[in-house]
């Protein structure tokens, strides 16, 4: 229990939702700003000219100005040109990387395809190296680095931005956080804190803050890449758990004495729904999301075969969401990354499967949905946790 | 996104800040109040002050007064003879009410036991009507009401205090905080707000605030009636959901065409560790708590049949806990109601499944205990519901 804020925490709390609805919602007039967060004109004008003055917003006159009574109020704009962060998406077999300008909007970006082999934590950390230094030397010049984001597909220890374990890279306690800042240092003499966070929560703290699950309080996200990883919204908040390793919903077990699973364990709900048993249950021999998204495009064209693996995987999805919605009562579920695909492809299973196992109370609010971000959803969570402390101190974190 | 609370919010926030502290932590000095809230001296007096006027507090030197430099720091006690919430827990087969005082104290409390057939919602609000007169009867003059309540083992509505769906009751859409609301005023002349809350959540609630877990962010709490539910806390906050009826774990599925439940599906983790099955698993032919004590007694006696029944459902619920720990990455699970006898008779079988099934990163730091609050944890936690609104708001809640 705290005690309520401070007089002196007050303006940077207010610095702080005033920035965040901007860059959420993208420009807005003072009127708005101040109807929104309920604080009066004066006060949300001296706030709009503190954030102008330090370079993180622009004020000016609306484009169609009315000819109504008075002056309009003016119109509080984003830089998302010269305020950036770097973000970066580490997955089992690709690397991405962007400047996103505040607002989220992508400036600039990169991606590398790697075998799962060959992307080698220190073969990433390169990567991450020399992305960074085109990225900056490309940085329009008086432009900003506000802070960097990893989004990473393992299971990570956020208060230290380590990788413990990525069950389909092989990856072991590596320093991640450390590691890419050594790197940006090296190349470009980038400074400040990197964050890392695992690929599935930040995709779905992503889809939360600016994607198809916008306002939706309680969220379950399931990302499919190589494995299955879970990102929950719970009241607004993304569930991390005691150490940051909450929401590995791909390790529910829901066939005991199941397959073996890259975790160690047996039946994991990713041993049911992963890449591989897609690929197994279709009789595809290739690896990576071009199979998948080839044996969805088979079903399409009325491959009889296609058409049974993926109902039977759709059937599988359904069971896990099924647990997921009796345990989380979310109001929505997005499957994104290749599930994406298999969902559109096998939502009559899905559904039914819903229909026989969820508790009605809890399936009658729910909405299936994929995500708005399409494959750039954990990218851009990236830039939200790379947006982070701007948007709790603004003016202390725009000053470096 | 909110801003900052206006200056006339202050107050009332501290206020509540200081009431929460005395109420959770017991009699407490100025000094330590100051220390605690990061407050200043003058600023914690004034609230303390303000407190006692208005009857929740009294103040006075410390029973062993220093004989130290300067005046003792006066000592603030909750008045929990004077301010009382009403509490009530409907299990099953089972009512407990009770006269529970600020800071937690249960000042009187009756119980009743009834058939799981003749409980029926009309039976329940009645029995409630009658042990509410009788504990305002033998309340203190002078003392007062400030909330009421209800936990109740079944799928609620929050926001209304439905109870939409019992699955071991029969209960469906009884709009119970309506009907308790009409027995308390027409039996007593008690008015105001009654709230209700799933039993294993407000269990979860009152072993966070003043239990096993307490201190503890991230919990799971298990509680095995007839039934098994579910009470999460997240970051502190007790998860509810979208429409408050989360943390169902008793229904996900463990087993695919498993056995039928009362939810109507089939293979859910109660219908492998609820009442049924530990008494079908020992071949017990009785039914209800008593049954289930009996066979852990049995077990502890060197009943072969009983230790075996017990082996068999200890190592699904440790499968269920291997896929919780997974999914919150806890820093304690709590084990209540019947599920308490059976853990502690089956930690070999818990433990085992837990080192197979969990992933090493999260096990490592989860603790597997049982509650504090034992069989009163559901009724205790609805006595923080009814203190909920007087800790928001002390004095407008005190005022009636």
């Amino acid at each position: 229990v705290r005690a309520a804020p401070a007089q002196e925490d007050i303006r940077r709390l207010n610095l702080g939702a005033v920035l965040r609805h901007i860059h959420v919602s993208g420009a807005m007039s003072r009127a708005d700003l101040t109807a929104r967060l309920g604080l009066n004109r004066a006060t949300i004008g001296a706030l709009t000219v503190d954030l102008a003055d330090a370079g993180l917003v622009s004020e000016g006159t609306p484009e169609a100005a009315g000819r109504g009574r008075g002056r309009p109020s003016l119109v509080v704009r984003p830089e998302s040109e010269r305020v950036y962060v770097l973000a970066i998406a580490v997955g089992v077999e690709r690397v991405t990387m962007a400047r996103v300008g505040l607002g989220g909007v992508v400036l600039d970006r990169r991606e590398t395809e790697a075998t799962r082999e060959a992307l080698t934590p220190e073969a990433a950390v390169a990567t991450i190296g020399e992305f960074g230094a085109a990225l900056l030397k490309a940085a329009p010049k008086g432009s900003t680095h506000v802070g960097t984001g990893v989004a990473v597909a393992a299971i990570v220890r956020t208060d230290s931005g380590t990788v413990r374990f990525g069950p389909n890279t092989g990856w072991h306690e590596q320093p991640l956080a450390e590691l890419v800042a050594g790197a940006l240092a090296a190349d470009s003499g980038v400074t400040g804190p990197v964050l890392v966070g695992n690929d599935a929560d930040l995709a779905a703290l992503a889809e939360h803050t600016r994607g198809v699950a916008a306002g939706c309080g309680n969220v379950v996200y399931i990302q499919g890449d190589v494995g299955v990883g879970g990102g929950i919204i719970h009241d607004g908040v993304l569930m991390s758990g005691a150490d940051g390793y909450g929401g590995e919903i791909g390790h529910m077990v829901v066939l005991r004495d199941g397959k073996r699973c890259g975790c160690g364990s047996r039946g994991c709900w990713e041993t049911e729904i992963g890449e591989r048993a897609i690929l197994g249950a279709a009789g595809h021999p290739g690896s990576g999301r071009e199979a998948v998204d080839a044996v969805v495009e088979a079903a399409r064209r009325g491959d009889v075969g296609a058409q049974e693996a993926l109902r039977q995987v759709g059937d599988w999805l359904g069971f896990g969401i099924a647990n997921l919605v009796n345990i989380f009562n979310p109001e929505m579920v997005v499957m994104g990354g290749m599930l994406r695909g298999v969902y559109l492809a096998a939502a009559t299973q899905v559904r039914s499967r819903l229909r026989t196992m969820a508790l009605a109370s809890s399936l009658e609010g729910v909405k299936l949905r994929t995500p708005l971000l399409e494959e750039d959803a954990p990218l851009i969570g990236a830039a939200e946790l790379g947006f982070a402390r701007l948007l709790t101190d603004p003016l202390e974190a725009a000053a470096g």
